[in-house]
């Protein structure tokens, strides 16, 4: 009778509806049919990351997309930023890495978000860095980095901005074109509730220039060939047509919703998750500045082992959330609060967790965590 | 009350079970739980690649596949033979090209394999080639590679074999270690009856050095972090955890049945399939010599348009077969049959060709393709 919840960052739950989507018998990608499909996808995507621009799907994870970033937008030896304050942000730095790119790191304390004015000075400094690459939502900390500011200051550039929002898009606002952002790269299994297999890339105008010059060698993530492959509705390889097509039913849920009420509807359930955590005597990681509605990170007291808070909620009682990464291995658990995802998964997360603590030793009142939770959630 | 039939190359029909697991709740990729599912998938695939080499999984199309076998044995500059008898032998050459790899191109007419003595002699011809591109089974033209007889060439030199076989694993035979076939990379989505989503290479110990070796930028594809998670029962980015879990269904069942029957079987189909054409007055496209299992590709008279006929076959009828492509289009059609088809598959596609090439115009008795394909399977 056990339950399977999934509050982890990715793959996070999947609908019934959309399983059953998936369990579909398959078509074939070069058909009239599927191109309806991929067309249906791919305005879908556009409402999602509120753009007009280019969107290209590949089959592989996010990586893969961040990948296809770095390797379209750049040539050994140019030049670009990268923000090390998590390990999603290290993920850029290291992709760089590994064609050539020198990068221009800014190292921000784990919990804090990069400063706008930090990437300006950085610019500023140098006037031929092509590219910064930044997190939306760096999961390994919590925090949401504040893109419409970092926007403000690259548009002034001959650089474009490239946003990682595997976790964060459909979650927590993220204006493409309003704000400026030149490539957001996303995946399938976030707050688009679908499991691994796909990633999203958007190219603006100002990108596009950019992936027609690269001299780095690429072929599977190649741009010009989805670019190419879009303009007649295909992809340059078989993609996940699964997928593929359950993406539309997550689309048509986001859409029925509508992006501004899903961005308050998160924030709430954040915010009760929050206030569950301190409610249990227990501190927030990150930053209050730049805490994030996607995910929360919660500190334990020294006593607690949090990957033991996280194996037993999982493997005894079968709720999943995610414990901390490198320095933060066992420091701290993850909540996430995207894709599928109300307030009584979140209750009951917070639930669980109240038993655990209770039996690992931790001192608060029982229900406590719970009933805080409840007060934001019928507020 | 149409059917969906697919007997295209590519995705292949995927049986009901196997939905039945697609649609199935996903759990979380860093648990025990997927750990089993892992495990249980990488000793599956052992047998059917019949190797005991390391095989990575990675969430792609067969083509990112290909891409991570180029660019983790060579370095820009390395030389490597190709052979180009068809879009896939073709594909090796561009992936090669784009890394900055010097292609020695053996040319071979479409419809033919090449000659162990071909590559032999390119072989002797250069010491310092590296690598030995090949295709298991070219679907573009209906051909199948004698890879023994390339291994025996191969084996006596310092240059490494690596064969596509995205499309022939699990349908015609593959002896990865007995012929000392060095990388072989596959997919899910044709002899495995599984979505698109999944490619897999093997790689033996030659293999492996020179993956250590490789000087050509890679990070998602990159077999050295694939090679570490692999011993920790991983993946070194979130794979699609769906496809993997049907992964193990598939493998099961291609278990149950044995390589060795399964490879008669499919033998058998395609017997039938070839008599078939040759009842209803059209020649087979391939040389005799070479002819593949895995496909049939039909030469059309020149009165009718191959395109046509699979059009009106899957938009009239249900029925997918696929078309030709490049200089072939128009003038072939290919049926497939790997993954999950049978007699009565290949007896409703022959039925229904016979439909189309009667409206079509084509003189032939209806009835003796199903006849003479029935004749083979009644036998």
């Amino acid at each position: 009778m056990k339950r399977n919840l999934l509050l982890t960052p990715g793959p996070t739950q999947i609908p019934p509806e959309i399983c059953a989507a998936l369990g579909k018998p398959i078509i074939h990608h070069r058909t009239p049919q599927f191109q309806e499909n991929l067309k249906e996808a791919i305005e879908g995507l556009k409402y999602v990351f509120q753009t007009k621009n280019d969107i290209y799907i590949l089959t592989s994870s996010g990586t893969g997309g961040m990948e296809a970033a770095v390797s379209n937008l750049l040539s050994p030896g140019d030049k670009a930023i990268t923000v090390e304050g998590g390990k999603f942000g290290e993920r850029w730095t290291e992709i760089c890495q590994s064609y050539g790119v020198v990068t221009k790191v800014i190292q921000v304390p784990w919990g804090k978000a990069v400063q706008a004015s930090e990437i300006k000075k950085t610019l500023d400094a140098d006037k031929n860095i092509k590219a910064v690459f930044i997190t939306l939502a760096e999961t390994s900390t919590g925090i949401t980095t504040d893109v419409e500011a970092v926007a403000k200051v690259v548009n002034h550039t001959g650089a474009v901005l490239v946003v990682d929002a595997v976790s964060g898009l459909g979650v927590v606002d993220l204006k493409t074109d309003a704000w400026g952002v030149d490539v957001v790269v996303s995946a399938s299994h976030k707050g688009l509730m679908l499991p691994p297999g796909l990633a999203f890339v958007s190219a603006s105008e100002k990108a596009l220039k950019l992936i027609e010059t690269s001299k780095s060698p690429r072929y599977y993530f190649d741009l010009r060939k989805s670019r190419e492959a879009l303009a007649d509705v295909d992809t340059p390889f078989t993609p996940a047509i699964g997928i593929v097509i359950a993406l539309n039913e997550s689309l048509r849920r986001v859409k029925q919703e509508g992006l501004e009420n899903l961005f308050a509807y998160y924030a709430k359930l954040a915010q009760g998750t929050r206030e569950a955590a301190k409610a249990l005597g227990l501190s927030l990681f990150p930053d209050e500045s730049c805490i994030s509605n996607v995910l929360t990170a919660i500190s334990l007291p020294a006593a607690i082992d949090g990957g033991k808070v996280m194996k037993i909620m999982r493997d005894t009682h079968g709720i999943s959330v995610a414990g901390g990464q490198d320095t933060l291995k066992g420091k701290i658990i993850r909540i996430a609060h995207m894709g599928c995802v109300d307030e009584y998964d979140i209750l009951t997360g917070i639930s669980c967790l109240e038993k655990v603590l209770l039996k690992l030793g931790h001192k608060f009142t029982l229900g406590a965590g719970v009933a805080a939770a409840q007060k934001v959630f019928n507020s």
